[in-house]
């Protein structure tokens, strides 16, 4: 039960961190912290979280995280919907914490014919810089199956693992320094459906390809880092 | 007293280092730092002071921190108000520093009737971007809470503790990359209270929200680590 | 095997992080990353595959490193060609990626007599802010002898080694920091070449000073630290 | 003598890095890294030499930390003279390497009429923006004096010691985050000198300030981290 409260609070922490700074500080005029800043948040939600509470739950905070590590034979296949229900529930709660604050200034609404209206993932006109669906499906399945690889790699017990929190988070924030134009950047099936769901319309249709894409690229992750990076000696 | 020496120079840098990079180099035109340059200005202030001073003090710098510390079981309310005290001093003596060195610049002046002035904080018409009161407390009550959850669990005994100084450090900066729009960024009731009393007016009367919400936000922060997170085991 | 493997994704994420950042996020309007974004990319690829595969292949991802530690006598030359292939054929698997998601922005083109055109390097008229091929050589010499000093310094067996993906990593971003506007930044010879082929022209007839300087930057580097830094004593 | 090789390189590369950025970068419309980027390469250049030759030397570059370091009775008086000297040799040889390579652009050259010329020092009329003699020695004082306790604090024995390249290198970045408007930041004699050598004129008759003030704030550190932070027992 720890473990899935340490989920819950870590993934509610990504959501309020990184869309968070995405809607309340990416476009203040001049002064605005732009997608590096974004990126950067994105990433510490993760770092900070890893160190916070990974000594509990392993610290997945991503439904696609979790699939990464059960496809790379590091997760129980029976441990996976409770993690995803409680990474959910956090993701949403968070959205739903990020959606009062932001009603208390005047003149918000959520105009969910733009690109990225609060924080949404999208492609074709709802990419933030127009990318067809081909491009974003395989954006969002090249950068999973990456911070997968990177997890799974700084994770792996031949491996300098005490680094593995600064390692993950910050390849969080490199996948969002990439990907922001593309997608708005998900890897992430929980960060996405918790937006897409106070959005509505054409966002929240478009919501399957930040399932699909993240989880197909992290089982390939899986796959690829078993079968030809880990060392499968006893050593 | 080498402890409230170390909490001393804590939060003065704290307070020069994130207060003074708003001031000075925030709105530079076109090669400014912006707010992505104070948020990570406030972060390692925490980052460089927790590894310089926190084998002596434990490296608090922030009344919510020594509150939400004794919520969590992990100090002591005998020395609160000792370290509350060593905050407040060192916050207004970097204030003061600050001042002074503004006053370098000919056409110095503090206006207090526009947001965020002298690096204070506020809500409603002291809201950098025009957030209500309750906005502003919603915000600083969870920011602060999910700081508090950063500190207990990276500095946990089954924490790989050594990196928390990082994590911790690296949540300051995420925390003011989602905020400062809001309310300019507290968390922190010592930096609210040694702008505030430099800039009287409006800003000084609104700082007991700055007091209320982060010391709030950071005991519940305690329970909700204490009682769902924590493994009380004797392992 | 897994070695190249290894070598084959390190650089596949070197490519597709640091030139992708580049060519998707770089220059958006008000929100873009910016130089400094990109600079950040290109470090954290590095930064997070050395956590991750840096125990399986020590982590070049780069000719230059490979010559560079076999120069400082800790890497076997028979070893040599086999990373370099395996850099090179990562960088330009990565490249044809960077294309296809290129591609589908409706208006996508290379445009060959630009400088730094998906996201190659260059000088004289090639270089992103008008510097000389003389310029542009002393700069990738120098930039990538430090570079290799500090691998070989933060690697070697007196220093505190479990930090040195994080200070090779960052010491990537820095060289990107300084030399983006002088030449794109090199210090890699993979990561021009594959760009290089994906836009031919002028810019494919320049690669040759990419390979040139950062390897005998490199060499220079092995000397340097192996007969003035290092401790060759037994202790 | 590898001690003062490792001085001579390490002080070229925060030269180097440090003023480089600023020269080349700091200032391209629309993707230059402004003053924040400037502010993270200088840090970057200690926090990875610190890593690659701080076993060597200690990892000094900068003569107020060797004074600093003296004061607080961490280093030898008969070793100051040494490294000061391999410091400021390191600083101007990088200073001229970036001169040769600023050469290599149509139309550059150094107008020491101008705050900031070819990355200098300076305070009223050669400030940034125009802060007084008075409030540039308080600011240097000041943040030489916290840059020390940093230093001592972190490489304290009773503290996390591994961290402190990463503590040390990110207070000089945050340092600079605060105080390029006010000084261009200096905090280092070596850097001033090797810069205002290369621009002479009145930058070059200011260049007292920015030995006298960060060598005073070292010193003082060395006393305050003694006397009122320090455990002197024998634990």
């Amino acid at each position: 039960m720890k473990k899935l409260f340490a989920e819950f609070f870590g993934t509610f922490w990504l959501v309020f961190g990184g869309c968070g700074s995405a809607l309340f500080a990416a476009g203040i005029p001049n002064l605005g912290i732009g997608f590096a800043g974004v990126s950067l948040a994105f990433g510490l939600t993760v770092l900070t979280m890893a160190y916070a509470v990974g000594h509990i739950s392993g610290g997945h905070f991503n439904p696609a995280v979790s699939f990464g590590l059960w496809a790379g034979g590091r997760f129980s296949a029976k441990d996976l919907l409770g993690y995803i229900v409680a990474q959910c529930i956090g993701a949403i709660a968070a959205a739903g914490t990020l959606y009062t604050i932001a009603s208390g200034k005047i003149g918000f609404a959520i105009d969910n014919t733009k690109a990225g209206a609060f924080a949404s993932n999208g492609f074709g006109a709802f990419s933030p810089d127009g990318y067809s669906m081909q491009a974003a499906f395989l954006a969002e399945f090249v950068l999973t199956l990456f911070f997968l690889l990177v997890i799974l790699g700084a994770t792996d017990k031949f491996a300098n693992g005490k680094f593995a929190g600064i390692a993950i988070g910050l390849a969080l924030t490199l996948i969002h320094l990439i990907s922001i134009p593309i997608t708005n950047t998900s890897v992430n099936p929980a960060r996405s459906l918790s937006q897409a769901l106070f959005v509505g319309g054409e966002p929240l249709s478009q919501v399957w390809l930040f399932w699909a894409a993240p989880i197909l690229g992290a089982i390939a992750a899986g796959f690829i880092y078993k079968n030809l990076l880990q060392n499968n000696s006893q050593a």
